[in-house]
């Protein structure tokens, strides 16, 4: 109890502190010592992508609209995909990137080659670990989209390839950088909640029609969801969490249970729309509909993760962040409570309090992030990493960050299949989230 | 999976047809043989009440408004408020009612007079079980205030004594008849939400004042905060639920994890307005801020419980019940989504939908209802009790509910001190849940 009384008044007095509004220079240079890849700057980031179809031809755009990008390989497995982005980048103004489309395989190829400095993935679940691991290993930073890695074992090789080679494994959470998401961060280190005692999130999208039909290249969405019972798709909800609660940066997770209802919206579905017969509906999902996960920190919150993605509902990340001194909730209405400002028992409109607490990154990028996928965070978050680089500032988000949060999926599939036993959470910083700073509030550059 | 899918079959079967509205004669016929008590119809409804503080002596007030019934015996460890309701009772036109306040022990002298049927409980909680316990002991139907017992074995206790007593043993789970929870068991049971999937509840209540002050009598709530950390509260939302997804009747509770946050309400609150040196603020309390807890049902669908009692935010129940065909939410806004009937993606209010789904019970007894306990609900309760004694049917919740949602304590208890492993949910019913019918849409009388 001592060790972690002491650990929350250490994270208040760097939170209130240091952490203010930009990251003072002390704090910087502890982050820097306990940040797996502290590289020199970057003045141009040369990029190479894997998977360039819905998310990773959207992050080619973002990128083309940054200074001090080049845009020097793509890979696909399909080659019209990587043609028509070879299109784009040269409609951008930069020299035609060279093409890899041999097949699921051909990223390494691409990882190989000596003008790149950041390997970028967008391709199914499953590649996203070999991909990162094949970029890191030939010497390029690694940044993928969620989750980092479909296995534990993953997330281990990952850290450790990270750790040797000094270079950035980067998963690319979005959702850290939703304006409501970031507004939440900044009061967090404002104290708005006083401290943090509880936070809810989750994935909840209504995927049905998308995993059924060929939306997803090869349908690969649906085989997790016929082979696989466990929150599949944790990150978009937890990691805005995980920052708010300092995960990995004076508190960790450390111990998971999971419990899923029956599976009945795919098949339902799949009869309805395919028909009675089809072999989609005959088909067993080991997916529950849905699946909640308890997650206790080492600092005394917790956490509830809910994944829903076959149930027809409105879309929602159900993010609560609660504290000594109030509670925020998002979707479907955007509400907060503060003890002592807001109305007795009564909910507040979040809007009302933007002007207090908009996030420094969104003050400022905000005319620039228009149009950007989802809402804008997308660009945000590709401009920040871009920012990092070219800074040699620790990213805002870490291989560690990336290990901790994709976990969640196998150790809630052990809890799920051992009757929600509790699972042990590994630390992948290896006691380095003791003395690692919590992520400030970057002012955008 | 044969037996759970069959059952879930039987289930959407016997609520499609039997239970539309009103209850049928072969539906009857099986929920009697399978209820522990089916005593003959009483005419005239003898009261005995223990315990008339605050909730106490409003259902009193109740009671004194409905056909049928008279007390006759009031017990409480305080003579002033025996002498108050005394009082209440003949200005009600009825004559002076027994008074019993030779100290806690005293309601053994109530349960052994041989003029009382009923004998009605609102005292602290570790006194229900004992009471109720006399109560069916000395040949009387019990009803008691949340929660029926505090340990699994009271709970198993007072199944035996009803069982063999043949006198019912009633939780008075008041939120099972708000309006809106009624409102959506009868959505549950027109099938607007399509075959069950998923719930939430919850008691989250800011009661930090009140337990620190002299609001309980004695300042007995308190002490369960300082000795005991999991759900110590979990009726109010969990009966409606259970309600909805027939629990004990074709369902039931089969295996629960808990999970607690750090405790830091109770201090923080004294501190400050208490002061800094007061025992209260020194002491340690064992039940964490937010305690969640995971129950998983034999038909399929889990359930997610909270308990926060320690925090400054408004008023909620956390209510979510959620199908194949949609899902319905209270707190802090009434939405609902039905597929294929709301706009793609979007809540609508639940408001809309109360013309065609209001509790038949509601729209008869709205209007007697009005400025009763907790907006009319305590009034349906009582009256819905004294219904059932009256024409010799089941009770809408028996002693197999109040002992399956209350076990969720001391569930909870053990769960979060053994590291959120999992327990067994005991079956009361022995097995008889497998027969016993969905709780109908009664008509109101």
């Amino acid at each position: 109890m001592g060790r972690t009384y002491d650990r929350r008044e250490f994270i208040k007095t760097a939170t209130a502190g240091s952490f203010g509004i930009g990251v003072a220079t002390a704090g910087l240079q502890v982050q820097r010592a306990n940040t797996p890849a502290h590289p020199k700057p970057l003045d141009l980031v040369r990029m190479g992508f894997v998977g360039v179809g819905h998310q990773g031809s959207s992050h080619v755009e973002n990128f083309l609209k940054i200074a001090g990008v080049e845009v020097r390989a793509i890979c696909d497995i399909v080659p019209e995909k990587v043609a028509a982005i070879q299109q784009k980048v040269i409609a951008a103004g930069q020299p035609e990137p060279a093409a890899y489309a041999r097949g699921p395989e051909d990223f390494r190829r691409l990882c190989e080659r000596d003008d790149l400095d950041l390997v970028f993935t967008a391709t199914p679940w499953e590649w996203h670990a070999p991909i990162c691991a094949a970029a890191l290993r030939a010497g390029k930073h690694a940044a993928t989209e969620v989750p980092m890695a479909v296995t534990i074992d993953q997330c281990w090789e990952l850290v450790e390839l990270s750790e040797q080679t000094g270079r950035h494994c980067v998963m690319m959470e979005n959702c850290c950088y939703d304006r409501t998401e970031m507004m939440i961060l900044h009061m967090v280190r404002q104290g708005a909640f006083g401290d943090l005692i509880h936070a809810e999130c989750g994935y909840l999208h209504d995927l049905r029609e998308l995993k059924l039909t060929d939306f997803y290249e090869g349908r690969w969405r649906i085989r997790h969801s016929i082979s696989r019972n466990g929150d599949l798709y944790p990150t978009h909800g937890l990691g805005p969490v995980a920052q708010c609660l300092n995960v990995n940066r004076g508190n960790r997770f450390t111990t998971l249970v999971s419990m899923a209802s029956q599976s009945r919206g795919l098949n339902l579905w799949a009869a309805e729309h395919i028909g009675p017969d089809s072999p989609e509906a005959a088909q067993r999902y080991a997916l529950g509909d849905v699946v909640t996960t308890l997650i206790h920190t080492a600092a005394g919150p917790t956490i509830v993760v809910t994944h829903d993605t076959d149930s027809p509902r409105p879309y929602s990340r159900n993010l609560l962040v609660q504290g000594t001194r109030g509670v925020v909730r998002k979707y479907p209405e955007e509400k907060v409570y503060l003890e002592g400002r807001s109305p007795a028992d009564r909910w507040e409109d979040l809007a009302a309090y933007r002007d207090r607490y908009e996030h420094p990154v969104w003050r400022k990028l905000e005319e620039q992030s228009r149009g950007a996928g989802h809402g804008g965070m997308d660009y945000i978050e590709d401009y920040r990493l871009i920012e990092c680089l070219r800074t040699g500032t620790p990213t805002d988000m870490d291989v560690y960050d990336g290990a901790a949060w994709s976990a969640v999926s196998q150790l809630s599939e052990r809890s799920i299949a051992a009757g929600s036993a509790p699972q042990e959470c590994p630390d992948f910083t290896r006691g380095r989230w003791r003395e690692r700073l919590p992520l400030g509030i970057v002012g955008g550059g």
